[in-house]
C-alpha cells in the first residue's frame, strides 16, 4: 500500500461526567458537568507505527479531570476548562494544543440545604483552546427554547416555480437557541439575558433578522465579547385548517412540526476584520 | 392456516402535537401538548377480515383533537382528555372504551406578553380511561430529576456470595421521578409539591423507603387521590477514588453513572382493598 | 401523616450491559446483551421503615449477571434469563418472584475470525417471570422496520363530522414491529420469519388485519407459542402533491412523517380461554 | 445599540424526509433519504433589516427536493445533491454557494417484489458544496459499529502522576465509524469495504494507528479519493473482575461502558499539500 499523509488530528477523553458537591454549614453546593478533552501535538508516530511514546492516554485525562476538581475546585466552567487545557500542554512536551469542552447542567436548590431539582433543558457550555499562541475562550448556551406568539412576519421573499408558501404578517416564531460567544471575560448571565431579551423585543421580519439582533445584543451587553455564533432551527408551528369542521382558527390552534425545519446559522462580530479563529473549528 | 383468537386490542392516533395560544389584552397564554388516543370496541372484523365498518380512523381522531381545542378550549389536561375520551365512546356505537394520554410541556413567560421560554425536563401527564363503567383519571409527572447530597444511607441488606457492595451511612441519592396518581380531582401542584418535599425531608435508608414516603405524601396532601404509582431509577453517583493521586475525597467529587442503574417501582394506596384498575394496564 | 398501604412493587438492577466472547480456534463468538432484573417478595419493611434485611442489593444482582455469564455461559437469552430468575428466587427466602428482561444486539461476523459488525436496528428480546407457580417465557423482537410499497388499502371506515381522510386503494404500509410471544420453546428464527412473511404476503385492508395475520403466523409456525402481542406504529408515508409544479406523482415521491402516527396494538391467542398472565404486566 | 458586522452565515431547510419508490414489473425499488440544504450569498439585508428580497424560502427548498426527485429521479445521493446545489446557485442570483447534505437509510429487499426491511444502524452520507469555484463532493458513512475481540494492544504511552491505566497486550477494540472522504467519483462500496477490511486486518497498537490504516485503505482502494476524515469513538469494553466470586475471567466477560469514551479524530490525505477545503467547514 502506498504511504499517505496525516492531516489535522486530535484525540482525547469525551464526556467525563463529574458532579462536585461543596459542603458547607449553610447548605451544600452542586456542580454537574460533562467534560470533553481533545489534545493535539506530536502524534504522527502513534498514527503511523502505533508508537505511543507521545500519547497521554485518555484514561489519564479523565483521572486529571477528577483530581483537578478536588485539588483546585470548580469556580466556573471557563476557569476549570482553562486550567485543564493549560495543564495538558504545559506538562506534556508532546502536546502542543488542548481544547476542553464543558457542558454544565443547571440545578435549582429545593430546600436551601441538601436537595436540588434538575432545571432541565437548557445547557451552559464553554470551550477553551490553549496553545503557544495563547488562550481562546468560547462560552455558550444550547437547547434554550424560545417562542413568540406574535411579532413575527415573513414576506417579500423570492418566488420561483417551486414556491407555494404564502406570505404572512403574523406567525409563531420558535427556536431552540444554540449560541456561543468568543470573549475575554464576558458574564454568562448578561449574555444569556441579552439573547432572550433580543428574541422577545425584536419585531421579526425574518429569523435571520432575529439572529443578528440576538448576536448584536450579546456584543452590546458584553464588552468582552468579540463575536457570537448562532444556530437557530426554525421550529415551525402551522396553523391548523379547521374549516372542514365549520370552525375558524384565529391564530389559536397550531400543529408543532418535527421535520423538516429551517436552520439559520450566522455570526455577528464586533469588527469587520476578525479572522476565523481556531477555537471554532474541528 | 388454523384460525386463532383475537385478544385484548386497541388502536388510535399517537403523539398529536398541539400548541394552543389564547390571545388577550394582558398577554397571551400558551398550552403545549402531546395527545395520544387509544380506542377499544367492536374491532374484531377489522382484524379478521379487514372490514373497517367499525373503525374511526386515527386521522379523524387527530382532527378531533384539533377541533376540540378550538371549540372547547383546554382548561387542564385532565378535562381535555376526559372530553375527548367521552366523545369517542358516546359518538361511536362501535367504540366502547377510550383512553386519552396527554403530555404537557411547561413554558415560562418571559415578558408577560408574547414570549415564552420552554421550562425543560419535567413533563406533566394525564391519562383518562372512559367506558360504560365510568371515568378513571390518572395524573402524573415524569423526568422530574431530584438529588440529595446527603441524608441517604444503605446498609443492613442481604449478603451472599456475589456481594461486593460496601455499606454506606452517607451517599448521594438521585432519581428521575416518574409518578402517577389515580384521583378524582387532586391538585397537580399539591401532588408535585408533596413529591418533592417528601424526597427532600425523608432521611432515606433505602430508595424504597423514599418511594413509599413520596407516595404517602401525595395521598396525605390530596384527599382526592386514591393510589400512587412511582418508578424511580436510582441514578448512581460514585465517589471517585483519588488516593492514587495522593488526594482524599471527603464526599466531594463523584462520577455520575449512566448504566446500569437501580430501578425501584411501587404503589402506595389509601386503602388495602383497592383492585388493580383498568386505567393502569395495557 | 396517616399510614397508607403498600401495593404492587418490584426492584432490581436495570440495563446491565454485558458482552461475552467465546474464544475458539475457528474464530470467536460474540454475545451482546442488556440485562434488567426485577425482584418481588417480602419488601414491605424496606418501604415502611428502611429495614433492608430482605433486600438483595441491585449491585449484587449485577455481579450475579456477570458471574453467571462466566460460570454457566449464555446459550440463548431465554435460558440465561431463566437461570438468573430461578437463582434469585431459590437462593433468597425473601424473594418470591423474579423477572429478567434481556435485549440482545445482533452482530454479523466480518472475517470469520475476530471482527464483527453491529447489525443495527432490530433487537431480540426475552422476558422470563419465575415464581412459585412456575416459569413463564416471552420472546420477542422490536425495532424491526418493514415497508410495503403496495398491497395496502384503507377504506370503508366510519365517517363523521371530523373526517377528512380520503379512502385509498393503494398506499405505502410501513411499521416498526414490536412483537412478543409467550411460549414453551418456540424457535426465535421461525417466529421472526413468520412475522416478516405475514407482513409481506398479507394484502392489507387495515393495519389491524396485518397485525392479526402476523400474530397468527407466529402461532402457526411455532406450536410452542401460546399468544402473541404486537404493537405496530403506522409510519405514515404521504404522497407529495406536486401539481403546483406541473408534475404528476404516480405513487412515487413520498414524505415520511414523524408524528403523529397511528398505533395499533393487539393480541392473538391460540385459544379463547387464555387468562392474562403475570409475565405481561407491570 | 452600536452596529456590528455580519460574519459567515448560511440558511436552509434541514431534514426533509423523502422516500422515492420506483415501480417496475420485476419489483419495486426504494430510496429513503434525509436531505438538508444550506445556502449562502447576498443575505446581509435579511439579517440587518429583515428585507427578504434575496431569500429563497426554506419551504421552497423543500418543494424543490420533492419536485426534483420526481422530475430527475435519484441515481445516487451524490448526483442528487449536486443537482440540487447547482440549481439553487444557478437559478438564484442572490445565492452564491449551496451545500446539500444527504443521509441515506439502507433497506433490504424481503421478497424481491414490494416488501423491504430497514437495515438499521449504518447510514450512508453525502455532502456537496457548489459555488463559483466548482463542485466539491464528500461521501461517507456513520454509525458503522465494528468490534474486534482481539488483535488490539495499548502500551508504551506517557505516564504521569495521574496515570492508573495498566498497559495491555490484548483488549477488545470497538468503535462506531464516522468517516467521510472527499473525492471525484469514488465507489461507495469500495470505500466502505476498505474501511471494514482495514479495521479487521490491522493489528492495532493504538486506535490512532487503526484510524490511519482505515483512511489509507480508502485512498488506496479509491484513486478518486483525495482525503479521508475519521471520527472514531473508542467504545470501551472493560474486563469484569470476577475474582471476588472465585472465578477467573480469561478475556471472556466484559462490561460495555457508555461514558466517558475516547474520541480519536484524524485526517488522511493523498498528498501533503492539501489545503483545508470549504466543504468540510461550517
Amino acid at each position: 500500500m502506498p504511504t499517505f499523509s496525516l492531516g489535522p488530528n486530535q484525540y482525547g477523553k469525551a464526556e467525563t461526567r463529574i458532579v462536585r458537591v461543596t459542603r458547607g454549614p449553610g447548605g451544600d453546593g452542586l456542580t454537574d458537568l460533562n467534560v470533553s478533552v481533545a489534545l493535539r501535538g506530536d502524534l504522527a508516530a502513534s498514527h503511523l507505527t502505533g508508537d505511543n511514546g507521545a500519547v497521554l492516554p485518555t484514561d489519564t485525562q479523565k483521572n486529571t479531570v477528577y483530581a483537578f476538581a478536588r485539588e483546585h475546585g470548580i469556580d466556573d466552567i471557563e476557569s476549570f476548562a482553562t486550567r485543564l487545557a493549560r495543564h495538558f500542554v504545559e506538562s506534556q512536551p508532546s502536546i502542543h494544543g488542548a481544547r476542553v469542552t464543558v457542558e454544565q447542567y443547571p440545578w435549582q436548590p429545593v430546600d436551601g440545604r441538601h436537595t436540588f431539582r434538575r432545571d432541565g433543558g437548557e445547557i451552559r457550555t464553554a470551550r477553551v483552546h490553549f496553545d503557544a499562541s495563547g488562550t481562546q475562550v468560547v462560552s455558550g448556551v444550547r437547547d434554550l427554547v424560545l417562542l413568540k406568539t406574535t411579532g413575527s412576519e415573513f414576506h417579500g421573499y423570492v418566488k420561483d416555480a417551486w414556491t407555494t408558501l404564502p406570505e404572512t404578517r403574523d406567525r409563531i416564531l420558535a427556536t431552540s437557541v444554540n449560541a456561543a460567544w468568543r470573549h475575554t471575560g464576558a458574564s454568562f448571565g448578561d449574555a444569556r439575558a441579552a439573547l432572550i431579551a433580543a428574541f422577545a423585543d425584536t419585531h421579526s421580519l425574518a429569523l435571520q433578522q432575529t439572529l443578528f439582533a440576538m448576536g448584536s445584543a450579546v456584543l452590546a451587553a458584553c464588552p468582552e465579547a468579540v463575536e457570537v455564533k448562532l444556530s437557530l432551527p426554525n421550529r415551525h408551528h402551522f396553523l391548523v385548517d379547521l374549516t372542514p369542521f365549520g370552525l375558524d382558527n384565529p391564530d389559536e390552534v397550531y400543529f408543532a412540526a418535527d421535520r423538516p425545519y429551517g436552520l439559520i446559522e450566522g455570526t455577528v462580530r464586533r469588527d469587520d476584520d476578525v479572522a476565523e479563529e481556531v477555537v471554532w473549528s474541528f
